[in-house]
């Protein structure tokens, strides 16, 4: 059986990998072929394991499954294919919490402010206790339910936070939209946005929310760049209307060079690596394989998605 | 009643302080007067609040209660007078204990150099995620039992970490001896020290201790700096025998500006700030206040210390 692997290994992942596949399957993995041979690999592919384009997977007549390696799976809403697909729920949600909360607790310790002064060997001392802040019994609203939140609210708990979230449907949600958030958003020093990217969610947070976060509140982001009226932020970083920001994602990634958010005081910008580790591709690769078992054995697999009905 | 404060309050705190004091208390503030006129102030004083010489406090005829600012009282230990000391037990706890966590996580998260890429407009991105840990299970070894201990505790169940201590009697510590911890370091990950300064931990963290750390361990220090034995954290550090290190204190502070330290690679400087933060001036005065209505009552008063005996 084919598989078409598209995920960049390096050497010891790649042979921790080979060595745990079946000899029923021979994988071909995009790191070792020319660009030119991509699409024939997949297209013989009964299995792929990656995102390669729609298109390519289209092409693929035998294909019987994908396992992508994202929980996103946006660029996929129109895919015209009999394969199941199977997403990544669940796996980034631990790195994703803790760069959120730890990107909060390094805005409140002044943990990057600290990296610039040792680049400088510059000590300040005394008055940097000052400029500190303390996590613990802060008033957190955590947007959306799922399991970033989940991740969030669970270290959040050893910090003794009050925590509210914001979901349409969770009956444990304290806010179901977002004009009852606009009312209450006000009592929150650190809101987290886990909220994924759909039409739903376009600018959810809007330049309203912003405007009525308080003024000691810092902004973490750990959803999807779209979720957020971007300008209206950056106007309140500017401003000093919020106190500051953490920012996974943003509109464009990469991020210009001369964006405006890269000069705003008091943000962290961690680039779009909240999901990631060093074990990262090694735990992806366990993931697949235990689906794999499950596929090879005719039992249902972990985490089917519908790409039309976008769940 | 004669009250000497030495405490660099803000305006705002001392209004507030001063809208506090019952009416039989004639308050005077070292941030008020001049150097010169300092030793009679406190020579007439009955109540002093702050960390004065100890040859002031005993020129004090009248003195009968000095409220240390701080939790550690070396410089009192020979200290001939007949009032009652109190310090600050506990007072530090949650923000050490944050500063030590969330630099740890900051460390795995590499918020540090996220604020020095910021701050040369530079996008990284991807590479980035393969040099990220997490902190989940991780295996920390907490060296002391006091309050910064039992504080780490609290935020660490947080990320489902297992945790040891090192306490010479208490009954929960896995470790009773330098020895014991010897044998036993390297299977953590993350070591974090809250030993107080006295003759007892002077380089505590021994050489010996150092070298047997696993390659990958991070070494947090909110304790004091002289309970390490530096030249040999820093030789480790630059070997790259450690992973890195959390340092809120160093042997020598101010770091000198020529201190191996400022170019040792994978290491948080937290110059000191570890027990700060914004609202600390006013928690501190409101800690001696409900200590100064004990006093008034002739109650106990809450944390007595012996600097002779050292507790």
């Amino acid at each position: 059986m084919n598989l078409y692997v598209q995920l960049p290994v390096r050497a010891e992942e790649k042979e921790y990998f080979l060595s745990k596949l079946p000899e029923s399957i021979d994988a071909v993995f995009e790191i070792d072929i020319t660009e030119a041979t991509r699409a024939e690999n997949i297209k013989k592919a009964e299995i792929v394991f990656g995102n390669p384009p729609a298109e390519l997977l289209e092409a693929a007549e035998n294909l019987r499954w994908v396992q992508l390696h994202s929980v996103g799976f946006d660029k996929y809403q129109n895919l015209k294919s009999e394969a199941q697909l199977t997403n990544m729920k669940g796996f980034y949600a631990q790195p994703c919490a803790e760069t959120a909360v730890g990107g909060v607790l390094a805005f409140y310790r002044k943990m990057d402010w600290l990296g610039i002064l040792r680049s400088r060997n510059e000590w300040v001392g005394q008055s940097l206790r000052m400029e500190m802040s303390l996590l613990r019994r802060k008033k957190v609203l955590i947007l959306g339910t799922g399991s970033i939140a989940q991740a969030c609210r669970k270290i959040l708990s050893g910090f003794d936070c009050e925590i509210a979230f914001f979901g349409r449907s969770n009956p444990e949600a304290r806010f179901r939209t977002p004009e009852a958030i606009i009312e209450g958003i006000g009592e929150f020093q650190v809101i987290i946005n886990t909220l994924p990217g759909t039409e739903q969610t376009a600018r959810f947070v809007s330049a309203e929310m912003i405007a009525h976060m308080h003024p000691s509140a810092v902004f973490a982001n750990v959803g999807r760049g779209s979720t957020v009226d971007e300008p209206a932020l950056v106007q309140a970083l500017l401003n000093g209307d919020i106190a500051g920001a953490v920012l996974d994602v943003t509109e464009q990634e990469p991020l210009p060079n001369d964006h405006p958010l890269w000069d705003c005081p008091n943000v962290i910008l961690s680039q779009h690596s909240g999901g990631g580790y060093a074990e990262e591709f090694k735990d992806l690769i366990d993931v697949f394989l235990s689906n794999l078992h499950k596929f090879l054995s005719h039992e249902p697999l972990e985490n089917i998605i519908d790409p039309q009905k976008g769940y």
